[in-house]
Protein backbone atom coordinates (compact mmCIF):
# COMPACT_ATOMS: atom_id res chain seq x y z
CA UNK A 1 0.00 0.00 0.00
CA UNK A 2 2.45 2.85 0.76
CA UNK A 3 5.75 2.25 -1.31
CA UNK A 4 7.48 4.41 1.54
CA UNK A 5 7.32 0.86 3.68
CA UNK A 6 7.25 -1.78 1.40
CA UNK A 7 8.36 -4.09 3.79
CA UNK A 8 4.65 -3.56 5.08
CA UNK A 9 3.31 -5.75 1.76
CA UNK A 10 5.25 -8.70 2.19
CA UNK A 11 4.18 -11.23 4.62
CA UNK A 12 6.19 -14.45 5.45
CA UNK A 13 3.48 -17.31 5.75
CA UNK A 14 4.68 -20.47 7.91
CA UNK A 15 2.35 -23.52 6.56
CA UNK A 16 1.81 -26.52 9.35
CA UNK A 17 4.72 -25.69 11.88
CA UNK A 18 5.17 -28.12 14.19
CA UNK A 19 7.61 -26.57 16.79
CA UNK A 20 6.50 -23.37 18.86
CA UNK A 21 10.15 -22.96 19.27
CA UNK A 22 10.31 -22.22 15.35
CA UNK A 23 7.57 -20.07 15.05
CA UNK A 24 9.37 -18.03 17.66
CA UNK A 25 12.86 -17.50 16.29
CA UNK A 26 11.10 -17.21 12.83
CA UNK A 27 9.52 -13.83 14.53
CA UNK A 28 12.84 -12.51 15.94
CA UNK A 29 14.41 -13.06 12.29
CA UNK A 30 11.41 -11.52 10.66
CA UNK A 31 11.60 -8.45 13.02
CA UNK A 32 15.17 -7.85 13.13
CA UNK A 33 14.98 -7.79 9.57
CA UNK A 34 12.28 -5.27 9.90
CA UNK A 35 9.45 -7.32 8.45
CA UNK A 36 6.72 -7.43 10.54
CA UNK A 37 3.17 -9.62 8.58
CA UNK A 38 3.29 -13.01 9.92
CA UNK A 39 0.29 -15.72 8.92
CA UNK A 40 0.22 -18.66 10.53
CA UNK A 41 -1.63 -21.77 8.18
CA UNK A 42 -2.89 -24.84 10.11
CA UNK A 43 -0.02 -24.44 12.68
CA UNK A 44 0.57 -27.87 14.33
CA UNK A 45 1.45 -26.43 17.56
CA UNK A 46 0.19 -23.80 19.47
CA UNK A 47 1.81 -20.38 18.59
CA UNK A 48 1.22 -18.71 22.42
CA UNK A 49 3.40 -21.62 23.55
CA UNK A 50 6.10 -20.55 26.38
CA UNK A 51 8.83 -21.96 24.23
CA UNK A 52 7.68 -19.48 20.94
CA UNK A 53 7.75 -16.68 23.28
CA UNK A 54 11.21 -17.56 24.79
CA UNK A 55 12.90 -17.88 21.36
CA UNK A 56 11.01 -14.78 19.73
CA UNK A 57 12.90 -12.76 22.86
CA UNK A 58 10.81 -9.31 22.07
CA UNK A 59 9.58 -10.52 18.93
CA UNK A 60 6.04 -11.99 20.03
CA UNK A 61 4.09 -8.81 19.13
CA UNK A 62 4.33 -10.38 15.50
CA UNK A 63 2.72 -13.88 16.68
CA UNK A 64 0.20 -11.87 18.33
CA UNK A 65 -0.85 -9.94 15.82
CA UNK A 66 0.32 -12.71 13.21
CA UNK A 67 -2.90 -13.96 10.32
CA UNK A 68 -4.08 -17.26 11.49
CA UNK A 69 -6.01 -19.06 8.82
CA UNK A 70 -6.76 -23.09 8.30
CA UNK A 71 -5.79 -22.77 4.79
CA UNK A 72 -3.98 -20.55 2.40
CA UNK A 73 -6.65 -19.03 0.53
CA UNK A 74 -7.31 -16.00 2.94
CA UNK A 75 -3.48 -15.52 3.41
CA UNK A 76 -3.04 -15.23 -0.43
CA UNK A 77 -6.38 -13.70 -1.58
CA UNK A 78 -4.71 -10.26 -2.37
CA UNK A 79 -1.52 -11.01 -3.31
CA UNK A 80 0.01 -10.63 -6.99
CA UNK A 81 3.18 -12.78 -6.19
CA UNK A 82 4.03 -15.82 -4.10
CA UNK A 83 6.90 -17.90 -3.56
CA UNK A 84 7.48 -21.00 -2.12
CA UNK A 85 10.63 -22.03 -0.13
CA UNK A 86 11.61 -26.01 -1.22
CA UNK A 87 14.57 -27.84 0.28
CA UNK A 88 15.23 -29.41 -3.19
CA UNK A 89 15.00 -28.09 -6.87
CA UNK A 90 14.75 -31.72 -8.48
CA UNK A 91 11.54 -32.40 -8.76
CA UNK A 92 10.11 -29.28 -8.10
CA UNK A 93 7.91 -28.75 -11.30
CA UNK A 94 8.21 -24.71 -11.50
CA UNK A 95 10.42 -21.78 -11.71
CA UNK A 96 13.55 -21.81 -9.30
CA UNK A 97 14.79 -18.83 -8.12
CA UNK A 98 17.64 -17.97 -5.77
CA UNK A 99 16.96 -15.71 -2.14
CA UNK A 100 18.49 -12.76 -3.81
CA UNK A 101 16.40 -12.95 -6.94
CA UNK A 102 13.50 -13.62 -5.04
CA UNK A 103 13.87 -11.03 -2.89
CA UNK A 104 14.49 -8.49 -5.66
CA UNK A 105 11.32 -9.43 -7.43
CA UNK A 106 9.41 -9.06 -4.44
CA UNK A 107 10.37 -5.74 -3.21
CA UNK A 108 9.83 -4.44 -6.86
CA UNK A 109 6.28 -5.56 -6.75
CA UNK A 110 5.78 -4.11 -2.64
CA UNK A 111 7.02 -1.22 -4.17
CA UNK A 112 4.61 -1.18 -6.30
CA UNK A 113 2.11 -1.07 -4.20
CA UNK A 114 1.44 -4.69 -4.62
CA UNK A 115 0.53 -7.59 -2.02
CA UNK A 116 3.27 -10.66 -2.30
CA UNK A 117 4.01 -13.28 0.20
CA UNK A 118 6.51 -16.43 0.99
CA UNK A 119 5.39 -19.84 2.11
CA UNK A 120 7.19 -21.99 4.18
CA UNK A 121 6.30 -25.18 4.75
CA UNK A 122 6.60 -27.98 7.69
CA UNK A 123 9.77 -28.82 9.49
CA UNK A 124 9.36 -32.81 8.11
CA UNK A 125 8.31 -32.57 4.66
CA UNK A 126 7.87 -28.62 3.36
CA UNK A 127 4.97 -27.69 1.10
CA UNK A 128 3.11 -30.12 -0.24
CA UNK A 129 2.59 -29.92 -4.34
CA UNK A 130 -0.95 -28.43 -3.44
CA UNK A 131 0.72 -25.26 -1.87
CA UNK A 132 3.79 -25.40 -4.20
CA UNK A 133 0.93 -24.99 -7.06
CA UNK A 134 0.24 -22.01 -5.52
CA UNK A 135 3.37 -19.84 -6.30
CA UNK A 136 4.66 -18.43 -9.02
CA UNK A 137 8.20 -19.89 -7.90
CA UNK A 138 10.13 -21.56 -5.53
CA UNK A 139 12.83 -20.04 -3.67
CA UNK A 140 15.59 -22.45 -3.18
CA UNK A 141 18.35 -22.13 -0.51
CA UNK A 142 21.84 -23.58 -2.24
CA UNK A 143 22.26 -25.86 0.56
CA UNK A 144 25.58 -27.85 0.68
CA UNK A 145 24.25 -31.57 -1.10
CA UNK A 146 25.81 -33.71 1.50
CA UNK A 147 23.68 -31.69 4.17
CA UNK A 148 20.93 -29.85 3.00
CA UNK A 149 18.90 -29.59 6.09
CA UNK A 150 18.49 -26.47 7.22
CA UNK A 151 15.94 -25.33 10.20
CA UNK A 152 12.68 -24.05 9.55
CA UNK A 153 13.61 -20.58 11.26
CA UNK A 154 17.37 -20.50 9.60
CA UNK A 155 15.61 -20.72 6.16
CA UNK A 156 13.45 -17.40 7.52
CA UNK A 157 16.51 -15.76 8.50
CA UNK A 158 18.19 -16.03 4.87
CA UNK A 159 14.94 -14.84 3.43
CA UNK A 160 14.08 -12.18 5.59
CA UNK A 161 18.18 -11.00 5.56
CA UNK A 162 17.79 -10.95 1.24
CA UNK A 163 14.43 -9.13 1.91
CA UNK A 164 16.18 -6.24 3.93
CA UNK A 165 19.33 -6.14 1.80
CA UNK A 166 17.32 -5.63 -1.42
CA UNK A 167 15.21 -2.78 0.79
CA UNK A 168 18.49 -1.23 1.69
CA UNK A 169 19.35 -1.74 -1.58
CA UNK A 170 19.10 2.55 -2.92
CA UNK A 171 18.48 1.48 -6.78
CA UNK A 172 15.00 -0.09 -6.91
CA UNK A 173 15.40 -2.76 -9.88
CA UNK A 174 14.57 -2.90 -13.22
CA UNK A 175 10.83 -3.61 -13.45
CA UNK A 176 9.98 -6.54 -15.34
CA UNK A 177 8.30 -6.71 -18.17
CA UNK A 178 4.19 -5.93 -16.68
CA UNK A 179 0.87 -5.84 -17.85
CA UNK A 180 1.14 -1.93 -18.88
CA UNK A 181 -1.53 -0.87 -21.42
CA UNK A 182 0.27 2.21 -23.19
CA UNK A 183 -3.32 2.70 -25.14
CA UNK A 184 -5.32 3.33 -22.05
CA UNK A 185 -1.97 5.26 -19.83
CA UNK A 186 -0.59 4.40 -16.86
CA UNK A 187 0.23 0.41 -16.09
CA UNK A 188 -2.08 -2.09 -14.92
CA UNK A 189 -1.68 -3.94 -11.58
CA UNK A 190 -1.29 -7.81 -12.07
CA UNK A 191 -4.47 -9.82 -10.45
CA UNK A 192 -4.15 -11.14 -6.91
CA UNK A 193 -3.85 -14.72 -6.42
CA UNK A 194 -7.25 -14.92 -6.08
CA UNK A 195 -8.31 -14.01 -9.48
CA UNK A 196 -5.44 -16.22 -10.34
CA UNK A 197 -7.14 -18.88 -8.65
CA UNK A 198 -10.57 -18.23 -9.96
CA UNK A 199 -9.27 -17.86 -13.73
CA UNK A 200 -7.79 -21.33 -12.95
CA UNK A 201 -11.10 -22.90 -11.19
CA UNK A 202 -13.13 -21.91 -14.27
CA UNK A 203 -10.53 -22.59 -16.69
CA UNK A 204 -10.91 -26.39 -15.54
CA UNK A 205 -14.54 -26.02 -15.62
CA UNK A 206 -14.34 -24.87 -19.53
CA UNK A 207 -11.52 -27.68 -20.30
CA UNK A 208 -13.86 -30.43 -18.83
CA UNK A 209 -17.13 -29.25 -20.79
CA UNK A 210 -15.10 -28.57 -23.93
CA UNK A 211 -14.05 -32.32 -23.52
CA UNK A 212 -10.79 -31.25 -24.00
CA UNK A 213 -8.98 -34.07 -21.64
CA UNK A 214 -10.95 -36.82 -23.31
CA UNK A 215 -10.04 -39.20 -20.51
CA UNK A 216 -7.02 -38.18 -19.62
CA UNK A 217 -5.69 -36.76 -16.60
CA UNK A 218 -6.12 -33.34 -16.19
CA UNK A 219 -3.17 -32.87 -14.12
CA UNK A 220 -0.20 -32.13 -16.47
CA UNK A 221 -1.77 -29.68 -18.54
CA UNK A 222 -3.22 -28.02 -15.23
CA UNK A 223 -0.26 -27.88 -14.17
CA UNK A 224 1.30 -26.50 -17.40
CA UNK A 225 -1.34 -23.64 -18.01
CA UNK A 226 -0.78 -22.95 -14.59
CA UNK A 227 2.55 -22.33 -15.00
CA UNK A 228 2.36 -20.51 -18.39
CA UNK A 229 -0.42 -18.00 -16.55
CA UNK A 230 1.93 -17.27 -13.60
CA UNK A 231 4.58 -16.21 -16.11
CA UNK A 232 2.36 -14.09 -18.10
CA UNK A 233 1.01 -12.56 -14.64
CA UNK A 234 -2.15 -10.90 -16.43
CA UNK A 235 -3.99 -8.14 -15.43
CA UNK A 236 -7.18 -7.77 -13.74
CA UNK A 237 -8.41 -6.85 -17.26
CA UNK A 238 -7.18 -9.54 -18.75
CA UNK A 239 -8.11 -11.86 -16.52
CA UNK A 240 -11.77 -10.45 -17.37
CA UNK A 241 -11.31 -11.48 -20.89
CA UNK A 242 -10.37 -14.45 -20.12
CA UNK A 243 -13.07 -15.21 -18.47
CA UNK A 244 -15.37 -13.69 -20.86
CA UNK A 245 -13.40 -16.59 -23.36
CA UNK A 246 -14.02 -19.52 -21.22
CA UNK A 247 -18.11 -18.38 -20.60
CA UNK A 248 -18.18 -18.46 -24.48
CA UNK A 249 -17.01 -21.57 -25.10
CA UNK A 250 -18.80 -23.06 -21.86
CA UNK A 251 -21.71 -21.71 -23.87
CA UNK A 252 -20.92 -23.35 -27.04
CA UNK A 253 -20.23 -26.84 -25.08
CA UNK A 254 -23.96 -26.60 -23.70
CA UNK A 255 -26.05 -25.64 -26.40
CA UNK A 256 -23.55 -28.87 -28.42
CA UNK A 257 -24.87 -30.68 -25.29
CA UNK A 258 -28.61 -29.70 -25.52
CA UNK A 259 -28.36 -30.94 -29.67
CA UNK A 260 -27.35 -34.32 -28.20
CA UNK A 261 -24.11 -34.12 -27.92
CA UNK A 262 -23.03 -36.22 -31.26
CA UNK A 263 -19.41 -36.54 -32.11
CA UNK A 264 -18.20 -35.34 -28.17
CA UNK A 265 -15.12 -37.67 -27.19
CA UNK B 1 45.22 -24.74 2.34
CA UNK B 2 43.65 -26.54 -0.93
CA UNK B 3 42.55 -23.76 -2.79
CA UNK B 4 39.85 -26.46 -4.40
CA UNK B 5 38.09 -26.42 -0.87
CA UNK B 6 38.41 -22.73 0.16
CA UNK B 7 35.83 -23.19 2.50
CA UNK B 8 38.80 -26.18 4.93
CA UNK B 9 40.51 -22.93 4.96
CA UNK B 10 37.39 -20.78 6.96
CA UNK B 11 36.47 -21.48 10.14
CA UNK B 12 33.91 -19.65 12.25
CA UNK B 13 34.23 -18.92 16.11
CA UNK B 14 31.97 -19.23 18.90
CA UNK B 15 33.69 -17.07 21.81
CA UNK B 16 31.70 -17.43 25.47
CA UNK B 17 28.48 -19.02 24.07
CA UNK B 18 26.17 -19.65 26.68
CA UNK B 19 23.35 -21.78 25.66
CA UNK B 20 24.04 -25.20 23.98
CA UNK B 21 21.34 -24.67 21.57
CA UNK B 22 22.87 -21.92 20.14
CA UNK B 23 25.94 -23.95 19.83
CA UNK B 24 23.98 -26.43 17.93
CA UNK B 25 21.89 -24.45 15.59
CA UNK B 26 24.96 -22.67 14.17
CA UNK B 27 26.71 -25.79 13.34
CA UNK B 28 23.71 -27.04 11.71
CA UNK B 29 23.49 -23.74 9.56
CA UNK B 30 27.44 -23.61 9.05
CA UNK B 31 27.36 -27.13 7.89
CA UNK B 32 24.23 -27.14 5.68
CA UNK B 33 25.99 -23.96 4.03
CA UNK B 34 29.03 -25.99 3.26
CA UNK B 35 31.16 -24.99 6.26
CA UNK B 36 33.06 -27.15 8.55
CA UNK B 37 35.61 -25.78 10.57
CA UNK B 38 34.03 -24.57 13.97
CA UNK B 39 36.20 -23.08 17.41
CA UNK B 40 34.57 -22.91 20.61
CA UNK B 41 36.71 -20.50 23.01
CA UNK B 42 36.06 -20.43 26.38
CA UNK B 43 31.98 -21.82 26.11
CA UNK B 44 29.90 -21.04 29.06
CA UNK B 45 28.14 -24.18 28.78
CA UNK B 46 28.73 -27.77 27.86
CA UNK B 47 28.92 -28.15 24.00
CA UNK B 48 28.06 -31.64 24.78
CA UNK B 49 24.95 -30.60 26.16
CA UNK B 50 21.41 -32.62 24.56
CA UNK B 51 19.85 -29.20 23.42
CA UNK B 52 23.29 -28.95 21.55
CA UNK B 53 22.83 -32.19 20.01
CA UNK B 54 19.01 -32.02 19.42
CA UNK B 55 19.01 -28.45 17.59
CA UNK B 56 22.46 -29.54 15.96
CA UNK B 57 20.33 -32.12 14.57
CA UNK B 58 22.89 -34.44 12.26
CA UNK B 59 25.33 -31.62 12.42
CA UNK B 60 26.77 -32.67 16.02
CA UNK B 61 30.17 -33.89 14.39
CA UNK B 62 31.11 -30.49 13.74
CA UNK B 63 30.75 -29.80 17.43
CA UNK B 64 32.61 -32.78 18.31
CA UNK B 65 35.87 -32.50 16.39
CA UNK B 66 35.43 -28.56 16.98
CA UNK B 67 38.54 -27.00 18.05
CA UNK B 68 38.45 -25.67 21.41
CA UNK B 69 40.31 -23.16 23.44
CA UNK B 70 40.60 -21.13 26.31
CA UNK B 71 41.11 -18.00 24.70
CA UNK B 72 41.64 -16.61 21.23
CA UNK B 73 45.50 -17.08 20.73
CA UNK B 74 45.44 -20.62 19.54
CA UNK B 75 42.38 -21.01 16.95
CA UNK B 76 43.87 -17.80 15.48
CA UNK B 77 47.27 -18.25 15.41
CA UNK B 78 47.56 -19.04 11.70
CA UNK B 79 45.25 -16.90 10.23
CA UNK B 80 45.94 -14.03 8.09
CA UNK B 81 42.28 -12.32 7.88
CA UNK B 82 40.30 -12.21 10.97
CA UNK B 83 36.62 -10.19 11.19
CA UNK B 84 34.27 -10.40 13.89
CA UNK B 85 30.51 -9.75 14.35
CA UNK B 86 28.98 -6.69 16.07
CA UNK B 87 25.75 -6.40 16.78
CA UNK B 88 26.45 -1.90 15.99
CA UNK B 89 28.20 0.25 13.88
CA UNK B 90 28.37 3.00 16.32
CA UNK B 91 31.08 2.73 18.80
CA UNK B 92 33.23 0.03 16.75
CA UNK B 93 36.17 1.47 15.98
CA UNK B 94 37.28 -0.30 13.39
CA UNK B 95 36.59 -0.42 9.90
CA UNK B 96 32.78 -2.23 8.95
CA UNK B 97 32.11 -4.32 6.38
CA UNK B 98 28.50 -6.08 5.40
CA UNK B 99 28.36 -9.64 5.44
CA UNK B 100 28.73 -9.74 1.49
CA UNK B 101 31.84 -7.72 1.50
CA UNK B 102 33.17 -9.61 4.09
CA UNK B 103 32.36 -13.20 2.24
CA UNK B 104 33.90 -11.84 -0.76
CA UNK B 105 37.15 -11.17 0.73
CA UNK B 106 37.05 -13.96 2.92
CA UNK B 107 36.44 -16.21 0.44
CA UNK B 108 39.46 -14.67 -1.83
CA UNK B 109 41.98 -15.15 0.89
CA UNK B 110 40.78 -18.64 1.47
CA UNK B 111 40.99 -19.27 -2.19
CA UNK B 112 44.63 -18.57 -1.83
CA UNK B 113 45.14 -20.75 0.51
CA UNK B 114 45.33 -18.42 3.59
CA UNK B 115 43.69 -19.56 6.86
CA UNK B 116 40.92 -17.25 7.84
CA UNK B 117 38.30 -16.20 10.30
CA UNK B 118 34.89 -14.82 11.56
CA UNK B 119 34.37 -14.26 15.12
CA UNK B 120 30.85 -14.33 16.56
CA UNK B 121 30.17 -13.14 20.51
CA UNK B 122 28.43 -13.84 23.81
CA UNK B 123 24.60 -14.24 23.49
CA UNK B 124 24.17 -11.27 25.80
CA UNK B 125 27.25 -8.53 25.10
CA UNK B 126 29.13 -9.98 21.86
CA UNK B 127 32.40 -9.68 21.70
CA UNK B 128 34.55 -7.50 23.84
CA UNK B 129 36.61 -4.92 22.99
CA UNK B 130 40.37 -7.04 23.38
CA UNK B 131 38.23 -9.64 21.02
CA UNK B 132 37.66 -7.00 18.78
CA UNK B 133 40.83 -5.40 18.95
CA UNK B 134 42.05 -8.94 17.10
CA UNK B 135 39.97 -8.54 14.33
CA UNK B 136 41.22 -6.97 10.80
CA UNK B 137 37.25 -5.63 10.62
CA UNK B 138 34.00 -5.82 11.57
CA UNK B 139 31.56 -7.34 10.36
CA UNK B 140 27.83 -5.76 10.79
CA UNK B 141 24.56 -6.87 9.95
CA UNK B 142 22.22 -4.18 9.12
CA UNK B 143 19.01 -5.07 11.77
CA UNK B 144 16.02 -3.14 11.72
CA UNK B 145 17.81 -0.07 14.37
CA UNK B 146 13.98 -0.22 15.81
CA UNK B 147 14.62 -4.05 16.95
CA UNK B 148 18.38 -5.18 16.57
CA UNK B 149 17.88 -8.48 18.35
CA UNK B 150 20.02 -10.79 16.08
CA UNK B 151 19.87 -14.42 17.70
CA UNK B 152 23.41 -16.14 18.05
CA UNK B 153 22.78 -18.58 15.65
CA UNK B 154 20.81 -16.58 12.97
CA UNK B 155 23.99 -14.10 12.71
CA UNK B 156 26.03 -17.44 12.19
CA UNK B 157 23.33 -18.58 9.59
CA UNK B 158 23.22 -15.18 7.73
CA UNK B 159 27.22 -15.18 7.58
CA UNK B 160 27.92 -18.50 6.53
CA UNK B 161 25.02 -17.99 4.11
CA UNK B 162 27.08 -15.24 2.31
CA UNK B 163 30.38 -17.19 2.69
CA UNK B 164 28.54 -20.19 0.44
CA UNK B 165 26.72 -17.47 -1.72
CA UNK B 166 30.66 -16.11 -2.36
CA UNK B 167 31.97 -19.96 -3.01
CA UNK B 168 29.10 -20.69 -5.32
CA UNK B 169 29.96 -16.98 -7.28
CA UNK B 170 30.82 -18.41 -10.68
CA UNK B 171 28.52 -21.27 -10.39
CA UNK B 172 25.84 -21.27 -13.12
CA UNK B 173 23.02 -19.63 -11.28
CA UNK B 174 19.52 -21.49 -10.06
CA UNK B 175 17.61 -21.24 -13.16
CA UNK B 176 15.48 -18.55 -14.41
CA UNK B 177 10.96 -18.76 -14.73
CA UNK B 178 11.13 -20.42 -18.27
CA UNK B 179 8.80 -23.01 -20.13
CA UNK B 180 11.73 -25.17 -18.81
CA UNK B 181 9.79 -28.82 -17.84
CA UNK B 182 11.57 -30.54 -15.45
CA UNK B 183 9.15 -33.48 -15.89
CA UNK B 184 10.48 -34.19 -19.27
CA UNK B 185 13.78 -33.79 -19.34
CA UNK B 186 15.53 -30.40 -20.36
CA UNK B 187 14.40 -26.54 -20.69
CA UNK B 188 12.18 -26.14 -23.60
CA UNK B 189 13.08 -23.72 -26.39
CA UNK B 190 10.26 -21.02 -26.48
CA UNK B 191 7.99 -21.01 -29.40
CA UNK B 192 9.71 -19.11 -32.58
CA UNK B 193 7.27 -15.93 -33.88
CA UNK B 194 5.85 -18.12 -36.65
CA UNK B 195 4.36 -20.75 -34.02
CA UNK B 196 3.38 -17.65 -31.95
CA UNK B 197 1.23 -15.67 -35.01
CA UNK B 198 -0.47 -19.66 -35.92
CA UNK B 199 -1.41 -19.21 -32.41
CA UNK B 200 -3.12 -15.68 -32.38
CA UNK B 201 -4.31 -16.84 -35.83
CA UNK B 202 -6.45 -19.95 -34.58
CA UNK B 203 -7.46 -17.50 -31.48
CA UNK B 204 -8.84 -15.17 -33.98
CA UNK B 205 -10.75 -17.87 -35.48
CA UNK B 206 -11.75 -19.24 -32.22
CA UNK B 207 -12.82 -15.99 -31.13
CA UNK B 208 -15.35 -15.72 -33.84
CA UNK B 209 -16.22 -19.11 -33.97
CA UNK B 210 -17.86 -19.21 -30.40
CA UNK B 211 -19.41 -15.14 -30.79
CA UNK B 212 -16.99 -14.07 -28.53
CA UNK B 213 -16.99 -10.43 -30.09
CA UNK B 214 -20.83 -9.93 -30.12
CA UNK B 215 -20.37 -7.53 -32.43
CA UNK B 216 -17.57 -5.28 -31.66
CA UNK B 217 -13.79 -4.97 -32.86
CA UNK B 218 -11.75 -7.92 -32.89
CA UNK B 219 -8.78 -5.52 -32.43
CA UNK B 220 -8.41 -4.62 -29.03
CA UNK B 221 -8.94 -7.67 -27.40
CA UNK B 222 -6.86 -9.43 -29.74
CA UNK B 223 -3.70 -6.41 -29.31
CA UNK B 224 -4.59 -7.25 -25.59
CA UNK B 225 -3.94 -11.26 -25.62
CA UNK B 226 -1.48 -11.11 -27.95
CA UNK B 227 0.66 -8.47 -25.54
CA UNK B 228 -0.51 -11.53 -22.76
CA UNK B 229 1.14 -14.49 -24.52
CA UNK B 230 4.36 -12.64 -25.71
CA UNK B 231 4.96 -11.88 -22.09
CA UNK B 232 3.84 -15.74 -21.01
CA UNK B 233 6.64 -16.97 -23.98
CA UNK B 234 5.12 -20.11 -24.18
CA UNK B 235 6.83 -23.14 -25.10
CA UNK B 236 6.32 -24.83 -28.44
CA UNK B 237 4.37 -27.39 -26.47
CA UNK B 238 2.47 -25.18 -24.38
CA UNK B 239 1.21 -23.87 -27.89
CA UNK B 240 0.01 -27.31 -28.85
CA UNK B 241 -1.62 -27.03 -25.54
CA UNK B 242 -3.55 -23.90 -26.52
CA UNK B 243 -4.00 -25.42 -30.18
CA UNK B 244 -5.78 -28.00 -29.09
CA UNK B 245 -8.49 -26.28 -26.09
CA UNK B 246 -8.67 -23.75 -28.79
CA UNK B 247 -9.74 -26.67 -32.02
CA UNK B 248 -12.15 -28.02 -28.93
CA UNK B 249 -13.94 -24.43 -28.46
CA UNK B 250 -14.60 -24.70 -32.55
CA UNK B 251 -15.74 -28.79 -32.38
CA UNK B 252 -18.12 -26.98 -29.67
CA UNK B 253 -19.16 -24.44 -32.07
CA UNK B 254 -19.87 -26.21 -34.71
CA UNK B 255 -22.11 -28.72 -32.81
CA UNK B 256 -24.06 -25.73 -31.31
CA UNK B 257 -24.17 -24.29 -34.82
CA UNK B 258 -24.80 -27.78 -36.61
CA UNK B 259 -27.72 -27.83 -33.69
CA UNK B 260 -29.43 -24.40 -34.95
CA UNK B 261 -27.36 -22.02 -33.37
CA UNK B 262 -30.09 -21.11 -31.10
CA UNK B 263 -29.32 -18.38 -28.24
CA UNK B 264 -26.55 -17.15 -30.29
CA UNK B 265 -25.35 -13.22 -30.33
Amino acid sequence: MSPEQPLENLRLVLVGTSHPGNIGSAARAMKAMGLRQMALVAPECDPGHRDAMALAAGADDLIAKAERADDLNPVLADCTLVFGTTARQRGVRMPGLSPREAASRLLAAARAGQRVAVLFGRESSGLNNDELQRCHAAIHIATDPAFSSLNLAAAVQVVAYELRMAELDGAPPATAPDASDPEEGGPEPPATHAELEGLFGHLDRALHAIDFHKGRSPDTVMRRLRRLFFRAAPSEREIRILHGILADAERMARLADAAGGQDRG
